[in-house]
């Protein structure tokens, strides 16, 4: 069934609601050319198109810069700033809505809703943005603690900086791929027996290859290097949030990262969900993440108490032989550090940002292993087996496995506000040879 | 005197000699879009205008490619591919050369001669590239050691991975700034006491910021994700070397970096030298790097013996009391890993690489003081002091400080290939105040 609010036919249950108009980039077979869309159910409404043909004719404010949605990625529009995108987005929903002030723009113009309204089926979508920077953090305070008690036990599970900055390193932006690209399992330097008196690494496929259930979040605003970005300030350079597995190898994280931090066990492959869902649609479900224990800085204190985000998420793992499990659903207010307060640490020495720069939340656990973000901490690293339908079995990834992240703001079956999928397939390492 | 070689007055002691043509990003006053030069003694070559005027009217390989010289970076030139370079690098060496094939094109071109070569006094020279990623190694092995003894004692100074792999950190692309940028002293975290039991930082502005002698070289080719560079193909892929100062805040980074890496205490900035001096002109040069005792993957291994560069480099000191020191002469021999090896084993897990690139070499230092590539070196972590001319003492960088680093190959003063200068001057850190 569809939903009554709108005259065009949303089904029931989509994650592109009228409350949502998540933003993307999109080809068609007969229009090879990436462009700016949003999503709307089954369908993207391709704002190119939509512009062309005066569809923004009662919306003065976007009039000049209309070329953006020529653009092949989000940039030259999230970079318009947040009371742009909210305009935009308010006036997409009112073309759309059932009692539309604007009838004659979309409801009644028959040609314009051919021409510019495409079945998703029918789409191709791009990496949304171009990718300056793409820093990646710890944030989901569960997460932190249970890699700590594998790899150091209880006591000091937690590192002593944890409580006191958001974590983060710089990730690899130029391995950030949209939804549906395979990812093919990394070969590098493995240590078999870490035990052993002499550390003699072996070159192989990665053995302990493993996700991350992550947010993402596409900044909008920029700061000058040598000037921070306050806390206050933080929610406004903001653009939206998408869904993300941060792929890791685990057995090669394990020996190269100390003393400099993850690299070759992470920068493999980074995928993302296509469809931005703006930090506009996320306000009503904003809700308060984990407590901190400590006192933090004032500059990373937030004057709001909600401040991170009421998704529910899951994780499905589908094996070559066609078996789907669902191995997790967690919220996605498990955090501890929000992403204002990421951008905020991030700028407080200068650091600078520019729109399209992407921040990683990091891991996003609850406390009982049915709501775990990764396989290391579902397999306590690899010592349990996870169990899955049809009677398989995994510790870590196997070549064929299709993981699909999900992710929904709601219960209002004809509000949704979903992220779509985060897919990605994994592919068996390649045979080298050297001479 | 001037070198007899060019029928161009080219200074004796030009970095920039016929021997060298580094290739550069420069605009003027009259003409304020950045587009790519030369640089030959103390002039710009100005390519957009000796291509608009037929100054590649003999070298056919170019001329479909000549609009990569009116872009604002070297990116698209870059993506040539080294023998599109070389080529373009000899042709502008035969038309400087005394007995020039090429007469008409610039030696009897006086029009030309005044339209296209500029005092480099006149230009600013920009970023030379559009960078997609930085990634800054830990290749200097004398470094890595000085470091471990520092911070874990003479035993345990190396990890077990060092002499495997050639250890890295992703870096910030955005905090990449030419030489000449300011650079804004962090504020952060600090943790003043770390023997306390209970470890609770301070906001400050840093108090142990440092410098990082390094090399930087960009990358011209590129891989599709998921697909090695091989070891063999790794020096095509390489287009040139600059020089790099990674700022760095010692006492941010010590609080901040477990588990994840440094992060805030090296993202605020990194000047690089502007003049990309080409793969091609260093060739001469390359000499062996420093012993590894480990006998490494095959996929790390060489053919060549000299694989790394025979730089003289060296730091100046000058305070805001006009006092000048040289503080360390060091060679650019003494890195244990090669570039080559570098992006090989970047991308061994199919990481994908973009012309652009940036790959750093790490701190360069050598086995006495005098040639130690840090201050944290130098002063052992503040606990000697740095005898400076002028009666002037430092164990870290104060404000108003100026670091120029300098880089010359070769002896013959006709033939130098020099790198010119990266400098860069301490500005007081940012007064906060929170509400």
């Amino acid at each position: 069934m569809a939903s009554t609010r709108s005259w065009f036919s949303i089904p029931k249950g989509s994650h592109f609601s009228l409350a949502n108009i998540p933003f993307g980039i999109i080809s068609t077979a007969s229009s090879t050319s990436p462009r700016v869309a949003v999503a709307i159910g089954d369908h993207a409404l391709d704002l190119e198109a939509f512009a062309a043909s005066n569809g923004f004719s009662a919306l003065s404010t976007i009039q000049p810069h209309q070329a953006v949605f020529s653009t092949p990625n989000l940039n030259a529009f999230a970079a318009l700033g947040r009371p742009i995108h909210s305009v935009v987005r308010k006036y997409i929903q009112s073309v759309f809505t059932a009692d539309t002030p604007y009838p004659d723009v979309l409801k009644n113009n028959v040609t314009l809703q051919k021409q510019a309204l495409i079945p998703l089926k029918d789409t191709k979508a791009h990496l949304p943005f171009r990718i300056g920077d793409y820093t990646d953090f710890f944030a989901g305070r569960n997460h932190a603690y249970n890699c700590g008690v594998i790899f150091r036990g209880p006591t000091n599970a937690l590192q002593p900086n944890y409580n006191h900055l958001p974590v983060g390193y710089h990730g690899r932006a130029s391995s950030v791929v949209p939804s549906g690209t395979p990812i093919r399992r990394p070969n590098g330097q493995i240590l078999l027996d870490p035990t052993a008196e002499k550390k003699i690494p072996t070159f192989s496929p990665c053995k302990k290859l493993d996700i991350e259930l992550e947010l993402g979040a596409f900044v909008c605003g920029s700061n000058p290097q040598g000037e921070p970005i306050p806390i206050d300030k933080a929610e406004d350079s903001l653009f939206g949030v998408v869904l993300m597995n941060d792929w890791s190898a685990r057995d090669i994280q394990a020996w190269e990262y100390v003393p400099l931090g993850p690299f070759n066990a992470k920068n493999f492959g980074t995928t993302i969900s296509t469809w931005v869902v703006l930090a506009d649609a996320l306000e009503p479900f904003k809700t308060k993440g984990l407590e901190n224990e400590a006192e933090v800085l004032p500059y990373l204190k937030e004057k709001a108490e909600k401040t991170v985000y009421d998704i529910n998420l899951e994780i499905d793992v589908k094996t070559s032989s066609g078996n789907n499990t669902t191995i997790s659903k967690v919220n996605a207010r498990n955090l501890m550090w929000s992403f204002p307060q990421m951008l905020a640490h991030h700028t407080i020495n200068g650091c600078p940002f520019q729109p399209g720069d992407l921040l990683g939340s990091g891991t996003i656990s609850g406390e009982t292993a049915a709501e775990y973000g990764s396989f290391l901490e579902q397999s306590q690293n690899g010592k349990e087996t996870i169990a899955l339908n049809g009677g398989e079995k995994r510790t870590f990834l196997e070549d064929g496995d299709e993981i699909t992240i999900r992710g929904i703001c709601g219960a209002d079956e004809e509000a949704l506000v979903g992220f779509g999928e985060c897919v990605g397939r994994i592919e068996p390492a390649l045979k080298l040879s050297f001479n």
